[in-house]
């Protein structure tokens, strides 16, 4: 097989590089490990940038979205008993966030790579990259049992955390930055209405609580807990006395309801340095993990493949290759301000029982600054609804 | 003796207080351990707020500090060997800080309180605090080997750390915060000629180092060195070898000049809540320490007194308690977000050796934010002129 752009994992990142570059007539196949079943349902993040479902819409893959997600002009920050709003559409001028499933965006990627004539391989084996410093480079892979090659100009690297292409990258010629917070959330699904037009991120003295929304009939929580919990230690009851306990007010209570999936993730950040080597270029998960808290993961993919596809259309359309040694640069800078605005918000909003009564009293006073100052609520606002890629 | 409120500690707070009270026709009198050349010659802080100069202005002390104080719009960040200008005069819509030292501040309100028929009791000793819980609390100590006492109506506690107001408050009611940052500053004056019109705050990679001045002839510079160090260790060559170090640019080099006074200094934080207790209010040092890096010690003393002396103008002109009652949670809301923004400062700034290179990362991160967002500069320069009290 020969393609230009290889891409490895059907993550967000990959297909939307795939239909990206389809749009700029630029072929492509995607290579995943897993099933279409399997990446069509596994639940992960729920936020979308405005930037995100911008670059969806224009490129016509929103029509979903648009009728089943949630627009979201504004967030909520309680603590110490009331709750704040942040409008951040107001402060943003005009920008939003949308509350769509990752696993939506998938299907519907799927769904138009297919009918696009796009080819992604599912239940690919044994992926490897060779000759990745050559202008040839090579997937080599196993489909059926069958040993398979795809020969192409460029691999893009989207396999996600465990992925095969970073580690395709000499050890002498990456950095690697590890973080792990002292936190795991507690997510679950419940049948159960809505609780509020908009998500509430709850700082209370017993720990964060997140109510999010999946459906107008499922709905998504989170609960801060040990990061040496278990899920078995965590019954329905317990949950929802916990989840009361955090985000309930005199006059407010948080519709329940039977749950129907409950896990804990664990809270770390990542970062490889660079992004790119020779003809391999990472996007998304296999290059930055980032806490959940911001919501950044599924953002920071795309802008990945925003910045990629321009990159290589450069290169074929204009046999211009700027943009393509600047990749890892961009790319890099936009990822370490989400970091940061991640690490920010984990920090500000989750009890971390470790903290001095002084290290507590400043984390509420960050909330009052958030939630008092115009200034400070807007670049809270700005990154929430997603910084601009600086070129 | 007898006057209205007595006042312990002739720093910025009770000189301050001592001059608007007076101003407002409410006698009160001063009591000062050390002499009047040990404060006048003591040297501390040197920014001040827009707030603080205007008060200053508005109450006809500031003429000198108007005549020789140093205006500054804006302040310079230093990190990956490039300088960013934070405009903090067109982020704020007009304000600006005055680099003024702070023992001038004291000559000129002894100067004036002196002038205006105040009394001031210098080299007083073994200062106690009596019947604060009654309507007729009492202040006695030495004078000149002679036991003293005042009987006032209010006993504002501006001694500073050290001083014993704080401790009069039964520890069972206060409750104290307190931590201790993991650097120290070696400040020095040298004999040179000013090196920048305006504050460096450099966070270079072997440390942070803070570019101030003093006069036009004297320069007043830190840098950042470790807690347990001791001047003895830092020869004349050696700090400006650092200095050089940590500012110097391709096209830019700091002034130096003879060493005229060296020091270390510890950072820390601290705050005391409540600030108020029975007819005893706290004002200044005595109730909270904030590291240097964000200039908002002698700051927070002045807003202290500016609300405490409005409070007992309304008890005094207008029988009116409401504002003495809320004395304590109006500063030590003002006081929990200068804390955050001195800590936040002096984290994103200095250099933590401790710190996992993502931390490092994050902290550049940090710093890129703050300069290229408008909106996060804007809180920064909001915050570095001087928050609004609020009522």
């Amino acid at each position: 097989m020969r393609t230009k752009v290889g891409i490895i994992g059907s993550g967000p990142a990959g297909l939307m590089l795939s239909h990206l570059l389809h749009l700029q007539g630029i072929e492509s196949i995607v290579l995943e490990n897993r099933s279409r079943k399997e990446i069509e349902e596994t639940i992960r993040a729920g936020v979308l940038e405005q930037g995100t479902v911008d670059l969806l819409k224009e490129t016509g893959v929103a029509d979903r979205l648009l009728k089943e997600g949630f627009l979201h002009h504004g967030i909520e920050l309680q603590f110490r008993g009331r709750r704040h709003r942040i409008n951040m559409n107001e402060l943003t001028g005009g920008k939003s966030i949308t509350v769509y499933a990752q696993h939506e965006v998938i299907k519907d990627l799927v769904a138009t790579r297919l009918q696009d004539g796009g080819q992604i391989l599912f239940d690919v084996r044994d992926v490897r990259l060779l000759d990745i410093e050559t202008s040839s480079p090579k997937i080599r892979f196993q489909k059926d049992g069958v040993e398979e090659e795809i020969e192409c100009d460029f691999i893009a690297g989207c396999g996600g955390y465990h992925g095969p292409s970073r580690k395709a990258i000499p050890e002498q010629v990456r950095k690697e930055f590890k973080h792990t917070y002292p936190f795991s959330w507690l997510g679950i699904l419940a049948e159960a209405l809505p609780s509020n037009p908009e998500l509430i991120y709850s700082n209370h003295e017993t720990g964060f609580a997140l109510i999010s929304t999946r459906s107008s009939d499922i709905q998504r929580y989170y609960l801060q807990v040990e990061p040496t919990d278990i899920i078995e230690n965590w019954s329905e009851d317990r949950i929802w006395t916990e989840l009361h306990r955090r985000v309930d007010l005199n006059d407010w209570k948080l519709n329940d309801g039977p749950i129907i999936q409950k896990n804990i993730v664990p809270m770390r950040s990542f970062i490889c340095e660079t992004m790119q080597y020779g003809r391999l270029y990472l996007a998304g998960d296999a290059a930055h993990i980032v806490p959940p808290t911001g919501a950044k993961g599924l953002n920071l993919a795309v802008a990945d493949v925003q910045v990629l596809s321009k990159a290589l259309t450069n290169f074929y359309h204009e046999q211009e290759t700027e943009l393509l040694t600047q990749y890892s640069k961009i790319c890099t800078r936009h990822v370490w301000k989400a970091q940061r605005f991640s690490a920010w918000m984990t920090r500000m909003l989750h009890r971390n029982f470790d903290h001095s009564p002084f290290e507590y009293g400043l984390q509420l006073a960050e909330l009052d600054l958030v939630t008092s100052s115009a200034s400070a609520a807007k670049s809270l606002a700005e990154q929430y609804v997603g910084l601009p890629l600086e070129y």
